[in-house]
């Protein structure tokens, strides 16, 4: 090993206290796992391949795959009261990939969430919905109401009679009211999505509205956002004949092998969550709307409803500030936080910040004081934000001492 | 945590000792990663997304995980002589889809490997690549030599003019001469692409001959499988334009985060092939070639070259034989086999026998005699193998007794 590597080695492996301890993690879109998840990673569990349906896999010796498969299955269709669960695909991006391609063909319609309010790469056009061949067109957005039009986008599913309606972005601060979208696209026959990567730990802690309750179809999820899993993907639905259809895409054509030694620490997070999620959910929304007031009371532009909050509020980046730059300098000082669109302004930028990672550690809604304080002594601006012309010094220390607690 | 999961954890905490203990892994597609590479994994470097190309990520404070994409894939460079490697993808199946739709459009000709010489679901026709689109038709294989046919191959690039040529197969027992096709493909405009998930150790230890240097475009390779690593994907390519294409495809529609707590393990790996890979490639065709002639000896049939061994040698499954009972059997015996067509006999099948699981726990050539002892207390047949009626009591112990060792 090079002095480099050493080097590279050793910091990688204090990465997770670093983050915990030394930076304040407000990337809205992150979390920490449990030592207990971290544990149960099974690395013996991956050095065969297991692929096929459960206990009836090509590799001979792969039972005890197949069992946690199932029992994966069975946790997460608990927790979501889904009908079905697919546990082996390892991101969302890939995940929504495998949807595209187990419910639509090429030149099919989609209806998709916009880039501008906060469409991910992975559900919308130009993205990875053109790698399946679908045409995407845009739902509309209320962006007084800081959600989905639901009145409109019901109209446009009735409309355009699309193949797929997706549902869910990566900034969402309020839920979306998804019942008439959803009961458009039963109308017309058309499949719907939702895409929970970023709220499914709320859905699973009934702070915010589960969507299979809702009717959705489908819903794709990453586990490492609100969720705080390992980096992973999942799918679920109501139909097991969805399920099973979506089964055999995957085994024929789109996965070969999966990384088995990855299912113990999903079933560990799920079985967490069941017990769990509840608490966790109610502290990140009071967090947030905490952390919003306390913004406000301070003079920070918040955008973030009055009530029903999410894990995420937005602080707009005000018109001359270069978006960036401005990120890199709040790293700079230890101060971990995002970009999204502004989702009331278009062409602008906002701050995504989000609340998950610091209720992980334990933070709680009078705590958001501290981490309000030290976001004003970087921030400034009425309508939008921008770096202080005189930043507060001593943020690094600030965020130590928050993150030491009561000790 | 109930009682039955409680019991799923402990056996997989401890299924790598199983697995290297109590099971004969004669799997052609395993591997068991050292302590070392299995402790470089880094949870805390996959806590946040990193999304986009080293050091210009969307997301601030991941300079570390830009530092690990570099240096893996500079070691990876260095490894297999390339030109440009992107280490992001989780599987080789995922790298060959992201290939395809990097370097082709769909309606566009691939040959590739026929599945009845085992061309694997994410090469040929029916699998993976309809996913992308693309026609597939099957390149001419040389049972006799159990080869490509690689004039016949060669001719077919020149007369049906393909976009790409998928070459490797999952079930190679010699090193196919692939330059007349790379000739062919160049004098064309066609883009070459070897799948080396089975024989990429081979290619590091330089006992098998390295693709790129005979001119390929493009190799794609899992890691767990002839490389001792973590599962993972890894594509490589001599063209640094084509890194850039595949890059912006990834970036933009294909991945969006990648688990970064994989890095770490990924470059511990091929750091140490560097060092002993040579050593541990000399090593498997060693103990194959030691196995081949050994099971000769005991009457069992077996299809593999009199010189230039990979990891594999086939043993042909009688006609009467069901061969999926068959490996069930042998793994209730704790001999752990899978199965791949019979590349000598259309509509045949056969036990692939891979040595790579069993170099990796250091049994040398002389320990084929026991292993072949195993196989020919458990199986009998001239032409073609089955179950023996009266299969040797005992072979979990002496399974043991031979992974223990000298002690």
């Amino acid at each position: 090993m090079t002095p480099d590597h050493a080097t590279l080695f050793a910091a990688a492996a204090r990465h997770g206290d670093t983050l915990a301890r030394q930076r304040l993690v407000l990337y809205a879109g992150a979390n920490l796992p449990s030592p207990e998840v971290i544990a149960a990673t099974a690395p013996g569990l991956g050095a065969m391949p297991s692929m096929g349906p459960s206990f009836d896999k090509e590799q001979p010796g792969t039972e005890l795959v197949s069992q946690f498969e199932v029992a994966v299955r069975q946790e997460a269709c608990a927790l979501f009261r889904a009908g079905w669960a697919e546990p082996r695909l390892p991101s969302a991006t890939l995940c929504n990939l495998a949807v595209f391609h187990a419910f639509a063909r090429p030149g099919e319609l989609m209806l998709a969430p916009d880039k501008a309010q906060g469409g991910h790469l992975s559900q919308r056009r130009g993205g990875t919905p053109d790698l399946a061949g679908l045409v995407c067109d845009e739902l509309p957005f209320d962006a007084a109401g800081l959600c989905l039009d639901a009145t409109g986008a019901a109209r446009m599913v009735e409309e355009r009679r699309p193949r797929l309606v997706m549902l869910g972005r990566s900034a969402m601060v309020r839920a979306d009211d998804i019942a008439p979208v959803v009961a458009a696209a039963r109308a017309v026959g058309a499949t719907t999505v939702f895409d929970a990567s970023h709220v499914a730990g709320l859905i699973a802690g009934g702070t915010y509205p589960n969507p299979l309750e809702a009717g959705v179809d489908v819903l794709v999820t990453s586990t490492y956002k609100t969720l705080p899993g390992l980096p992973h993907g999942l799918i679920l639905g109501r139909d097991p004949a969805q399920g099973e259809a979506l089964t055999r895409l995957l085994d024929a054509r789109f996965l070969a092998n999966s990384n088995a030694a990855l299912l113990p620490p999903l079933l560990r997070l799920l079985t967490d969550m069941r017990a769990g999620a509840t608490d966790y959910a109610g502290r990140v929304v009071a967090n947030t709307a905490a952390l919003a007031e306390a913004c406000r009371a301070r003079g920070l532009p918040v955008i973030a409803p009055e009530a029903g909050h999410t894990h995420q509020m937005l602080i707009p980046i005000a018109a001359g500030a270069a978006p960036r730059a401005l990120v890199a300098a709040l790293a700079e000082s230890g101060v971990i936080i995002g970009l999204c669109p502004d989702i009331t302004r278009p062409g602008g930028t906002a701050l995504r910040v989000g609340t998950q990672f610091l209720a992980t550690l334990g933070l709680l809604a009078p705590d958001m004081e501290a981490v309000a304080d030290i976001l004003a002594g970087l921030l400034s601006g009425d309508d939008g934000v921008g770096l202080r012309p005189d930043p507060a010094p001593g943020t690094p220390a600030r965020i130590e001492d928050l993150l030491a607690g009561p000790a």
